[in-house]
C-alpha cells in the first residue's frame, strides 16, 4: 500500500476546479421516505448532474489536470457507461479526443450519449474480453492517457466533492447524518466521500447481491474479487474488485458494506419516481434501497444516501414502475 | 377590476414565510436541450417540491396567514390534485382539518396522496357537477375557509416566489432570460411570476390545445372561458377560465400565450426523463414542450421554463416513454 493516496485537501482543491462542469446537486428530503425508514433520509440527487451521474465530478477533476501535451494525445477510458459519458462530455468541452471502451451489453442510452458527444466507441464482450487490456492497447498504440473510472487519485478527489456538499447541505437543513450510504462498485465515490467526511459520519458501501467484492475485501483486509459471471440488473456496479487506492482509503475510514437485491433496486427506483420525481438507474438506486430495507447502521437517526446515475433504458424503468408492490412500497411510497 | 391585486412586495414577503414548506428548487440547464432549442433553456425543477409541484408555495403562503380562528374552522379546497396535495400537506403540518374536492377522474396517485395526508376527500363528476358549488356548500355547512387554487392574492404571491428564484439563480449562472415560459391553467403561477419579474423578462403562458382560455382572454382583454367538454391529457390544466386576479395581473404585465398539443407534452416528458432525469406530468411539461417546439418569443437567446408538477400515473409515464420518436426527439433528446 505504498501508493500515494489522495487526501481531504485534494477534495477541497477539486471543488472550485470542477464547478464549470459539475453542479451543486440538491440534497432532498421526503417525509414519506423518512416515515418508511424511521429516520431522516437525505437524498443527494446526483442524477441531476449533466449526463446523469456523479461521474462528472471525477472526470472533470482528472481531465482539467492534464498537461497540454497530454490533452493533445487524447484520453481513453473503459466504462459501462456513466464514467464514459462524463469523460466524453468533458473531453469535448476541452477539445480532447476521447476513446471509450464499453461492454457491448451496456444500456443503449449510455452508448448513444457517448457517441453523441463525439467520442470514439470501442465495444467489447464483457465475459470474454478484458477492457483493461483493450484500453491499454489503445493507449500504447495512440499515446492516449488512460483515465480510470475509480482507481485514480484525481478521480477519487473529484467524486469526494459530493461528500463536501452533503456535509454543508445537511448542516443547512439542521441535520447531521450519522452515516452516508453510497452506491459502490470500484469504490471511487465511496472513497472520495470518505475523505470528505473525515470521520464526521460512518461510511456504508452499498453493493448489489453477488457483487459484494467491497464487503468481502473490507472484511478480509485485502482485495477479494467477485466470482465471475454473476449477473445483476445494476449494470453500473459490475466491477470485479476494489481498487488499489479505494480499498485502503475505505479501510482507513472504517467503512462497512451491505448488499441489496435486484428487486430492492427496482423498488427503490419506483420510490424515487413516485416520491422524489427523480429517475435513477438500478445501480444508482441501491443506496436508497438499503435505507428502505433498514440496512442503515443500528441507532442511526439520520442518514444521507447517494442517488446516481440516472441513465436507464425505458424498458428497465417501466419494469421498475410495473412490478407488483413490494414490501418496500408500503403506504404511499 | 377593483379587486386589490397582490404586488411584488407580497411576493418578497412570501419568500421567507414559506421556507419551512417549499424548497429552493434547482434551475437546471442541459446542453442537449439548449442545442435542440437553439438557445439557453433554464429549467426550474419545481417537480422537486414536496408533493411534486409548485403549488406548495401558494398553499403554504395562504395557510400560514390564517388567523387562529380560521385554522380552527378548517379549510376546503377544490383541485384536480396538485393544489389539493399541497393543501393537505401544509394543513396536516399545521394541525388544520382539510377537505379536498377533486374530480373523480383525477390521477390515482394524486388522490392517494391527499388521503395519505389525512385530508377528507370529496369526489365529484367533472362534467356534470360544479366543484365551486360543492366547495361553497361545504364551507357554508362547516364554516371552513375556502382556499382557491389560483384566484387568491396570497396564493398568487406564494407562487411568485418561484419567479424570484429564477431571477436570482439565472444571474448566478450568468444568464438573463429574455422570457419565462410558464405552465398555465388558472394563471396563479404565471401571475405570481409576472409580479416577481416586474418586467425583467417577457412572460409567456403555455396552455394545452383546446384549453387556451388564457390566450383568448389576453387577446380579448376580458375573461373568455374554454368550450366545455374538450379533453386533454394535461389533467392539471383544465380550469375553465382565468381568474379575476390573475388575468388583470397578466394583462398589466403584457403577457402572451401559446399552446401545445398532448403529443408535445408527452414528448417533453420523455425529454425530461432522458435528459434531466426528472419526472413531470403532462401539464407540468407544457412549458418545456413549448421551448422544444420553438414557441419562445422571436429573438430570445435565453428562456426559463417551469417544470411542474411531477405526479403522473405509471401508465401515462410509460406512454410518454413508449411513444415513437417525435420530431422533438431528434438527436439525443
Amino acid at each position: 500500500m505504498s501508493l500515494p493516496l489522495p487526501t481531504r485537501a485534494d477534495v477541497l482543491a477539486a471543488a472550485p476546479r470542477i464547478a464549470r462542469f459539475a453542479i451543486r446537486t440538491p440534497l432532498l428530503e421526503s417525509d414519506r421516505i423518512n416515515d418508511a425508514c424511521g429516520m431522516r433520509v437525505l437524498v443527494k440527487a446526483e442524477c441531476l448532474q449533466p449526463r446523469g451521474a456523479f461521474k462528472m465530478r471525477g472526470a472533470a477533476n482528472r481531465l482539467l489536470q492534464l498537461t497540454p501535451e497530454e490533452r493533445a494525445r487524447g484520453v481513453v477510458a473503459f466504462s459501462s457507461g456513466n464514467h464514459a459519458q462524463a469523460i466524453a462530455y468533458v473531453a469535448r468541452a476541452l477539445g480532447i479526443a476521447a476513446t471509450i471502451v464499453s461492454p457491448s451489453d451496456a444500456p443503449a442510452v449510455k452508448l448513444a450519449s457517448v457517441e453523441a458527444d463525439g467520442a470514439r466507441l470501442v465495444l467489447y464482450d464483457r465475459v470474454r474480453e478484458s477492457r483493461e487490456a483493450i484500453a491499454a492497447a489503445i493507449a500504447a498504440e495512440t499515446g492516449s492517457v488512460v483515465v480510470p473510472a475509480f482507481d485514480d487519485a484525481a478521480v477519487i478527489a473529484g467524486q469526494g466533492t459530493c461528500g463536501l456538499e452533503i456535509l454543508e447541505q445537511a448542516a443547512d437543513m439542521g441535520a447531521r447524518p450519522d452515516a452516508v450510504l453510497v452506491c459502490t462498485s470500484g469504490g471511487g465515490l465511496a472513497a472520495g466521500i470518505a475523505l470528505a467526511l473525515d470521520g464526521a459520519a460512518h461510511l456504508v458501501c452499498v453493493e448489489p447481491a453477488g457483487h459484494d467484492d467491497m464487503a468481502r475485501s473490507l472484511a478480509a483486509g485485502a482485495t477479494v474479487a467477485n466470482e465471475p459471471g454473476v449477473r445483476s440488473i445494476c449494470d453500473a456496479l459490475l466491477t470485479q474488485a476494489p481498487g488499489d487506492l479505494t480499498l485502503p482509503i475505505l479501510r482507513a475510514a472504517g467503512a462497512t458494506a451491505v448488499t441489496v437485491s435486484d428487486a430492492d433496486a427496482l423498488a427503490a427506483m419506483a420510490v424515487a419516481v413516485r416520491t422524489l420525481r427523480l429517475v435513477a438507474e438500478p445501480g444508482g438506486a441501491v443506496a436508497l434501497a438499503a435505507a428502505l430495507r433498514g440496512l442503515a447502521p443500528k441507532g442511526a437517526s439520520c442518514v444521507a444516501v447517494t442517488l446516481s446515475g440516472g441513465n436507464v433504458d425505458p424498458a428497465t424503468l417501466m419494469r421498475a414502475l410495473d412490478q407488483a408492490a413490494s414490501p418496500l412500497e408500503a403506504g404511499n411510497l
